[in-house]
């Protein structure tokens, strides 16, 4: 097919035709919107619907003063409607997604929401169901250790949804046995789990961007590392084999978040030209960005992996069409 | 299989099947909510599910100050979300279904709506596309002469929409239009079409009840009334095979409103008998309601041969099934 016809198809909305389906799940604050963000971002406005699951709430705050249980449990939502949402989004169909508003607490007017090419999925649940799960082409999830996880949530629920530090506290108390119950479970689900934290044992300076371990089940195949980083990388960058928790083998790439930003752009330049059909144009200046221009390289490396991830899946799609 | 076993199966919520779908298509105070209101009585709430699709408004009633068309034009509507809530409901699934508030003129948090045994739909254009009118086993269009439908009108949105005289007038009259372009041709694909009006060219007495004159279009298979209609029925009900105004043929059910009370409920009471699944059950007082103490027999008639239908089409799945 030539090349100009392909790039036609693939600029052009999903209308009737299957997107690329990705899921990031993890627990609030983990860092979600952000990874979302970016990669929604490199995709462009017109390739890339994200959307967030966390709206499916039975309950308004007021109601669930009286519900025995937190956001984070299945009984608090419409999971079987999010499922739905899912399957009808995964089939290139519209739908019409209910909003719950941080800043009142109310469930409000519901949004339409229409799947372009590549479909970003971020929320508290959406691997708990195997019929949620059956929706997505790739699945991560964030997994920062417990304590930066808290620090970030301290200071977005402060800052931008008007808590005070104790209430936050609080919340977070009251959360953990259902994310123990409900969402960390979610991580055995995943393709990819990513995990932003300093480098155990370093004593790094305060300020340090933090590293990213990226682990890579064999459950999807990703990009041949092997023959992108080489033994000069190895300082930013390196793979490993190892098990993971439970056991089951993976594939861990570690990003060095103390090393110079020169050799991460190396690398990265490396993993952009593997995207082929993508060679022509510029790396992103997207990927990477975490803050008003603040930017972290270990997590560049990992939105491109993920890109990498959806562009090869949406390649597959058009050679089966 | 034993008479039991049957009840059960049709007194248990659809779940996974699939129920009977009615569509009762008119314009606005065509006396929709009535029908539906005495039909969704006389079945039970555990067995029918009645909503309205007049909700799925792409604009509030402040957004559609600035669009070039009223809530009875589809792009003033979600009409394939809507569409997509009606296979889902005629394959026995749940919906987030939109709400908008006709006090404030505001959408509003979606409800969930299950399907029971019989789901009831009605609304300003359920019959409006192929894919919406492919979702029902039955079919109903409400046909009031324009005077008597206006007479509604101005009594309902002035005495529980809180409008002026002079607002309902001038919006009927903005309305008539698309009045014409979109409501009234669906009157073309319903199964039943409905007009309650006195019978012309008679000289009853103001307060005399309305008759109804039902087109049965041979699209489906109605209930033989030749049977039951006696020539002493004649005074109160007669069948008579006519053409419709487009030239096709259909039986047309005439029930006189002036006839006495008790003559009315003769004929009732053999209609209900022909529903031979049914007849250990009396006669459900819900049929012919149409405000607190007041009843229409044309109007009980009416909903009966509807519920005919439905128990029919409810027992044919059950021997397919």
């Amino acid at each position: 097919m030539p090349d100009k016809l392909i790039r036609l198809r693939r600029n052009e909305p999903a209308g009737g035709r299957r997107p690329v389906m990705l899921a990031i799940a993890g627990d609030s604050a983990a860092g979600k919107t952000t990874l979302t963000r970016g990669i929604a971002a490199a995709l462009g406005a017109d390739r890339a619907t994200a959307l967030c699951v966390d709206d499916y709430h039975r309950y308004d705050r007021a109601e669930r003063k009286n519900v025995p249980f937190t956001v984070l449990n299945p009984d608090c939502n419409y999971v079987g409607i999010m499922e739905q949402h899912l399957q009808l989004l995964a089939m290139g169909r519209p739908i019409l997604k209910p909003v719950y508003d941080h800043a009142t607490g109310e469930l409000v007017r519901p949004v339409l929401v229409e799947p372009r090419e590549v479909v970003i999925v971020e929320g508290l649940l959406p691997l708990h169901t195997k019929l949620a799960r059956a929706c997505f082409d790739i699945t991560v999830y964030l997994d920062p250790p417990e304590d930066i996880r808290r620090e970030w949530k301290l200071r977005r629920d402060c800052a931008e949804r008007g808590y005070t530090r104790e209430q936050v506290l609080a919340e977070l108390a009251r959360r953990e046995p259902e994310s123990a119950a409900y969402i960390r479970p979610q991580r055995a689900w995943a393709d990819i789990a990513l995990r932003f934290a300093p480098v155990a044992g370093r004593a790094d300076q305060p300020g340090t961007p933090l590293s990213a371990e990226i682990l890579l089940r064999p459950t999807v195949s990703h990009p041949e590392l092997a023959h992108v980083l080489t033994d000069d990388d190895r300082r930013t960058v390196h793979l490993k084999l190892m098990r993971d928790g439970d056991g089951r083998p993976v594939d861990a790439l570690h990003v060095h978040g103390y090393a110079p930003r020169e050799d991460s752009r190396i690398v990265e330049k490396a993993i952009w030209e593997q995207l082929s059909f993508e060679h022509d144009q510029a790396l992103p200046e997207s990927l990477g960005q975490y803050a008003p221009g603040r930017r972290s390289e270990a997590l560049a490396i990992a939105q491109l992996l993920l890109l990498w991830h959806l562009l090869e899946a949406r390649v597959a799609f058009d050679h089966a069409g």
